[in-house]
Parts: C-alpha cells; structure tokens; sequence
C-alpha cells in the first residue's frame, strides 16, 4: 500500500467504521475481475460507504490524497468498465450498501432508489405501486441502478421508452471534489444552464460517481401479445415495425434474428422449438402491450402481420397462444447469445447503425468480412428497432482458440468497427466502452468529439481520481504525486 | 471598430459574400434589442453565414482574433439571451440563413432542420409528412429551431412529449474552435461517452453554435377534446391531472388558472365569454388528443370529469362542443400573459417547483408575497402537469411604474426566487437564464452545480467567445487582446 493509500484509509476510517474499509485480499478478490473474466486488476482497499455522506467522504479523501476510486455496482460490466487497473493505484469504490428506495411516487410515476438497489428490486418496488419499470436486462438481479445510470443501459424493451437517458429524470452525484449535485427533485422543466444530470448518464463513472436517481416508472401491463414472424429478408422486417409503429405505440421490442443463429438457439436448447419453420432466411420476435386488460394488443397484431402477408412482407407468423409459449418464444431470444458462445470462438461486438441503415448493414458487413477473413462467418442479430446489433464473427472451423482471439479476433473487430463508422454508427451501441474499447474508441474518434469528451473531463475531474482508464484511456495523463 | 473586429471581417470576407457582412447600423439596429425590448446593446457587424461551412469559417476567425459572438435565431428571447452586451466588443451570428429542412422521415419520425428554420416551418414540414411536430409556443411565427434548442423551449404542450430535451434526437454544432460535432444521425443507442447533443440543448449557445438538429416528430392529431372544469383549489387541480393521466397518455395540456387572472383576460378580451362562471375559484383547460379519428378521446374525458365532479375534485365543467369553441376556450388562456401586463406594472416570474409541491405553492407563496410587500398582488397561473409556474407580483394601486421596477420588483424578484428555492424549484423555468437572471443564477446557485458549469464553460469555450455575459455571468472572466 503507498502512502497515499494509508491516508485515504487513515481518514477514512472513523467515517465508514469497521464494514467500510475492507483491505482483506479474500474480501477484495471477487471484485478484481470483470463479469465476463477478460479482466484483471489490483486494488488494495475495497470501500463500501453506507449512505450518500459516506460517498462525499470517500471522495473527499481520495482527491485529498490523490488516489483515484473504481466505482462498482453490481459489477456486471460487459467491457470492463468496472474493473481496476492492474497497477493497483485504486481502491475499489462499491455502492452496494446505498440500497434504499427512498420514494416511489405513484401519482408522479417517478421512483427515486439508490445506487446500489439492484434491477429487480426496483421493478419490484415498481409493481407493488402498480406500475413498472420498463427496462430490463439478461443481468437484472445483480446490475444495480449506479450501474444502469453510468453506462446508459439498454436492453431488449428500449423501443418504446428509452435507454436509461430516457427512463433518468434526476441523478445526484458525488463530483470529484466531493461536492453534491442533486437532481431528485427531476423538476419537469429547470432551465438554469447545462444538464449535468444528463451528463452523468452514461459517463460511466469518470465525471461523478451517482449515489441515486430519481427514474420514470409507466403504466403496469395488463395484457401482452408475442408473436414470431418470419420475413424475406432484412428490408422486409423494417417495414414490418414501421407497420406496427404507425398503427399506435404497443410495440415494445422488435428483435431480428437470422435463420443460422435461430438454429444455434434450438440446438443449445433441446427442448425448444421454432415457432415457425426454422428455414426461413430471418426472423421476428414481437411483443406489444396494453396497459389496459380489456383492450389486449391482439388484435392490433393481428391485423398487421394479415397485412404483411398479403403484401409479401411476412411469410409465416404465429402469436403466442398463451403465457407459457410467450415465455417460450422469449427463451430462444434469449438463449442467443449463450448459443452463439457455444459454437466456438468468435469477436462478437455491439453496435448500431441509423435504424433505416441496419437491414442492409447485417448483411454486407458479414459478406464483407467473410471475404476479409475466409473462412469466418459472420452475422448479427438484436434490437432492429434500435439500430442495434450484436454483430458476431466466429473464428473458421478448427481455428486455435487462443491464437485466434490473440491476432485474428483484434483485426476482424477493428474492421467490423471500420464498417460501422462507415455506415454512420457507433462502435458502443449499449455496453459502453469501458476498459475494453478506449482504444478503439480513441481511434475512430471522431476527433471533435473526443476533444470536447476530454476537455470535459478533466474541467470535472481534473486530478484525474475518478474510474481511470475507463472510457477517456484518451484523456491525457495527469501527475500524482 | 477594434483591430481584432476588423480582422475577423478581413478574414470572412471571401468566405461570407456580401449578403454575409454587414457593419451598416441601420441593417444591425434591430437585432441590438431583446424581444420585450429591455435589453439593448452593441455591435460592430452582423455575420450571416449561409451554411454550416460558413459558421465554422465565423467561429474559427473570432477565435483567432478572440472576439465574442453573440448567436441569434428569431430573437425572440424572453431573458434578454441573444443581445449583445452595451460594449460592443461582440458580433451577432445570425443563423436566420441556414433554413433547410434536410430531411423529413416519416418512417423514423423525425426531421433534420437547420437552425434558423422557424417553428411554424417545422410544424408544416411536419404536418406534410403525415405527422407533427408537438412543441408549440406564442413566438412559433418567428422563434427559431437553434434558438429553441439552445433554449430548451417549452410551451403549452409539454405534458406528453416534453420540452424540447425530450424532442432532439441529435445536434449539429459548431464548437469554439470552429470544429464540427455532427449528432444529425440521431442514433438510438450510442454510448461512445458523454452526452454532447445534450448538453447543447439549454446551453445558450454559451458552449456551441447549434446549426442543425435532428428532431422527433409524433402521429398528428386526428381528433382532440378541449374542456374547461372549475375546481375548488390547486390540490384538485393536481388529484383531476392525476385522474387524466391514469386514464392513458391522451392529456397533452393541463393548464391552470385562478379566478383573478380569468376575469382580467375576460375583461382584456371583450368578445370572449367565461366557459363555466368566471366566479369559481380556480380553473383548468385540459386538452386530449387522438392520432386515430375513430377513437376520440371526448369519452374519456367526459368518464374523468364525471366521477371528478360527483367526487367533488371538479365543481363545473364544460367540453367544447366544436372546434371553433375549442378555439375560443384557448384564446383566453393565450390572452393570459398580455391580459396580466394590461393591468399595471408587475415582476413575473418564469418559475418550476416539483409538481407535487405547486398546489401549495401558488396559494401560499401569493400570501407571503403580499405580507411582504403590502398593497401588492400576487398569484401564479399556468402549466400545473410540468410545476411550471408563471408568478406574477403586481405593484400596488398608484404605484409609480418607474419607481417600482427600479426598486420594488428586483425586491420581489429575490423574495419569490428565494421562495422558489426553498420549495426545491428553479428559477428558470422555460425561458433560461440569459442576461436576465444570471446574477440570481450566480446569487441561489445551488455552489457546486455552478462550480460544475463554470469548469464546462472554461473547458469547452477557454477564450470566452461564445455569448458571453449570458447564463454564464459567472464564468472566471479571460483576457481578451
């Protein structure tokens, strides 16, 4: 531990007391490595403040002494956004016991939670004010709300309200000076100058570290309709939302998933079936919803595929009969990408495209890099509605794992990466950028916006102290003492 | 006209043309005036570039030269936000040129505008397309696209589809160095970082030149209901918006009205007649509105304000019988502002409390002004569903208009700010800060939201030369040659 560290614990510790400083290796282990494994760190303190107060203190103490903090919710990260670095200079920031729900204000549809109230929780504390919270996620009973608000998450229910961005009305935040931004009070109109609520959305942690959010709750569903389709081609499944989309707002995801990965699916799940002839080119997954039990999406759903058929648009469709098949319908989707881990070693990436550009992008940028590195297939599937892709390349068949992920992986993923700048897109579409693609995001640029990215950061965090390495590898490295 | 003034025009001759440049007074005198006419100042030229290229060649060479520029639109700031200050030291950079529409998707539902595209140009382009675009304000005639960005106007339409936050999908702008940072592709899911196209909106043109805006747009109107209730104080006003808003998202417009503002509108508009007796204590105008012809929302609004008034929440109600009467119900509450300055010198207040908290407010911040500030008259009337107050402090009987603004109003002014603050509100609404209330933006902070904007505004504008003196009052001053 440097001198610097044994300050920060030494001032810290008659604020957070014995459950707050933790520098016991054992402890600290788990909390070293990202969700996914890919990486590693050192930190030589663990720092679990209890409340907002505690936080100011943590960070006070952390600039005072020039040692930066790795904020951790539940440390679901899918591009290691919260994991230290190797050299050990952090402590570990987690705000996991900020896990109250301090308000759900049912005629308001507005829920303020702290930090570290896990997803579920909140779409628990959500349904028992008979409403919900309408994002949702693969991670949900582990990612905490910090989490959700610092990477801007997204999920398979964006199309009808939003990222997180859209879902946060108010973020209070402990500034890298130890000042408080508080936002709760998520006034509908406050225009007194720059929204630093907004700003925090998505900064994953470099700007502030976010105590609690003040979040929009929606009307509870009271009635579902899924049904699958399948469709010519990727042009086809557009038109097919654009139908559903004019015909009111009850879409709430439009997933779009190619014959070889649908087959992937059925084969990881043996029990699965397609719920149309899995040989058809591509597929649909839909699921509309209505706030109101008497008047059921059903027949609005109907009605469009009717149409779609008629116009070519749809080739064969089903609706979930019942409750049990919707789930059912939903398990393939999201088995995907499990399935698609399973066929062996591929660089699988998420991106987006202008929505209109996605059904011609999923299919020449895998032609493109099929050609680039033979033997590879590529192909995407995801949130159509949202221009999103998880976008895979799998390594040729009998291809060294290990090998491959160290040369070939890198090179098909800048080019992947090439292709979506090409088409107007993000290289980050929901996971963020995290520790795994600063580089990549400090090469694409563009070069406006990293300049602005960076001036920002270091006017708000200007010692450098908060998440480093994270998202801004590119801002320039600040002395420490 | 300064050296550096004369070689920013030496340097954008070529580029500008002759309809670019103009230094004649008699050209420039009209936009040295704020739109209420209490601001005034100087100018040595008007910069009237034609595109985007244009406007990066203007902010690159007052850059050079270190001269401030001063952006407008249809300058029609309600806080004195587009006048140059009294030293003339600043140039106005008309954006009135830049007037195409890019782009109207009407299967994404969106538009890209240039800047200087005027709302009723918008709401046409909109309306051409099959759809519209919802934010609507009494300056739609002349009021700009970069201006309501820059802004975040709002207006009588906010309830449903927010201000004009919630309406930008992306933002062009030029930054202080005369780069370009192009959000136009409006992506659905990007998270390469922080929130630029954000943070322009509402930031007065104090850290970027707006140029162009992609924006969302939303079905039209096929059927609307316009009703007008009586109802026994501010509480039922909020418990009958709560009812409305249970009953689906139809309600776009909840404005709320005391009996006091209603008889002097009724008395400024001769013709006009009180829809239910002017005599009740307070009113609301409720508008709901139907993309789809065949299911208008008059019965539900009927069912609400029944089982309102048979709960006593509504003590009368009427529900426009045709569109000519829907008209006339909206001519009062649009005759609202003029009506209220017809009747003597007042200090008004564009003000926002949480929603919650507005019933309270409007009833018992009336009665602390007027024990305050005896012989005056105060009382808040407006859009309830945002807390958006517009609070007006009327001089006493007799009053010397001169003497009072001097004196009485600004006392007014900081007790009713203060009293704002103290419900957890804003004293900027939707009208921004501007000239107009930066020394009270400097004065309520709150300290570390300021400190937090100061550094953004040192970091994306060091040299100080954008809009200075408005929002940002505050901002450390920089040497200028």
């Amino acid at each position: 531990m440097t001198p610097a560290q044994r300050a920060v614990l030494a001032d810290l510790d008659p604020v957070l007391g014995g459950r707050g400083i933790s520098t016991d290796q054992a402890v600290i282990a788990p909390w070293l490595t990202d969700w996914r494994g890919r990486f590693r760190g050192r930190a030589a303190a663990l720092l679990s403040p209890a409340d907002t107060g505690q936080v100011r203190a943590v960070v006070a103490a952390a600039a005072r002494h020039r040692v930066p903090l790795v904020p951790q919710g539940g440390n679901t990260s899918m591009v290691g956004g919260a994991t230290p670095e190797e050299d050990g200079a952090a402590m570990i920031l987690s705000l996991r016991r900020l896990d109250r729900v301090r308000r759900v204000d049912a005629g308001a549809m507005q829920a303020t939670v702290e930090a570290g109230v896990i997803l579920d929780r909140l779409q628990a504390a959500a349904g028992g004010a008979g409403l919900r919270f309408p994002l949702t996620l693969g991670a949900r009973g582990t990612a905490t709300v910090g989490g959700l608000v610092s990477t801007n998450a997204g999920g398979t229910q964006v199309l009808r309200f939003g990222t997180m961005r859209g879902l946060t009305l108010g973020v209070e935040a402990v500034l890298a000076d130890g000042s408080l931004h508080d936002g709760t009070a998520a006034l509908k109109k406050d225009n007194r100058g720059y929204d630093l609520d907004g700003l925090m959305v998505g900064a994953e942690g470099t700007l502030g570290i976010v105590t609690a959010a003040t979040l929009r709750l929606v009307p509870a569903v009271a009635a579902r309709t899924v049904a699958w389709a399948a469709v010519p081609d990727p042009d086809a499944a557009l038109a097919l939302l654009r139908r559903f989309q004019r015909a009111g707002d009850a879409v709430e995801s439009f997933e779009l998933i190619p014959a070889d990965t649908l087959a992937a699916a059925l084969a990881y799940l043996p029990a699965a079936r397609a719920p149309v002839a899995a040989s058809h080119p591509w597929h649909v997954l839909v699921e509309a919803t209505s706030p109101d039990a008497e008047r059921t999406p059903g027949t609005m759903v109907e009605a469009v595929l009717a149409e779609a058929m008629d116009d070519g648009l749809v080739v064969a469709a089903t609706i979930a009969a019942d409750e049990r098949q919707a789930d059912a319908f939903w398990a393939i989707r999201d088995t995907l990408s499990a399935a698609e881990r399973a066929r062996g070693p591929a660089a699988q990436h998420d991106v987006s495209v202008p929505v209109a550009a996605m059904p011609r992008f999923v299919v020449e940028a895998a032609a493109a890099v099929e050609a680039r590195f033979p033997g590879t297939t590529a192909g995407g599937f995801g949130h159509l509605g949202d221009g999103n892709i998880h976008f895979h390349v799998r390594a040729p068949a009998g291809a060294d794992a290990a090998r491959w992920y160290a040369e070939d992986a890198p090179a098909a993923t800048r080019f992947v990466h090439d292709l979506v700048v090409a088409a107007g897109g993000s290289i980050a579409a929901e996971h963020g950028i995290g520790r795994m693609k600063a580089g990549e995001l400090d090469r694409l640029g563009p070069p406006s916006r990293l300049a602005a990215m960076r001036a920002i950061k270091a006017a708000l965090d200007p010692l450098g102290i908060l998440n480093p390495s994270k998202l801004m590898a590119l801002a320039p490295s600040l002395p420490r003492p």
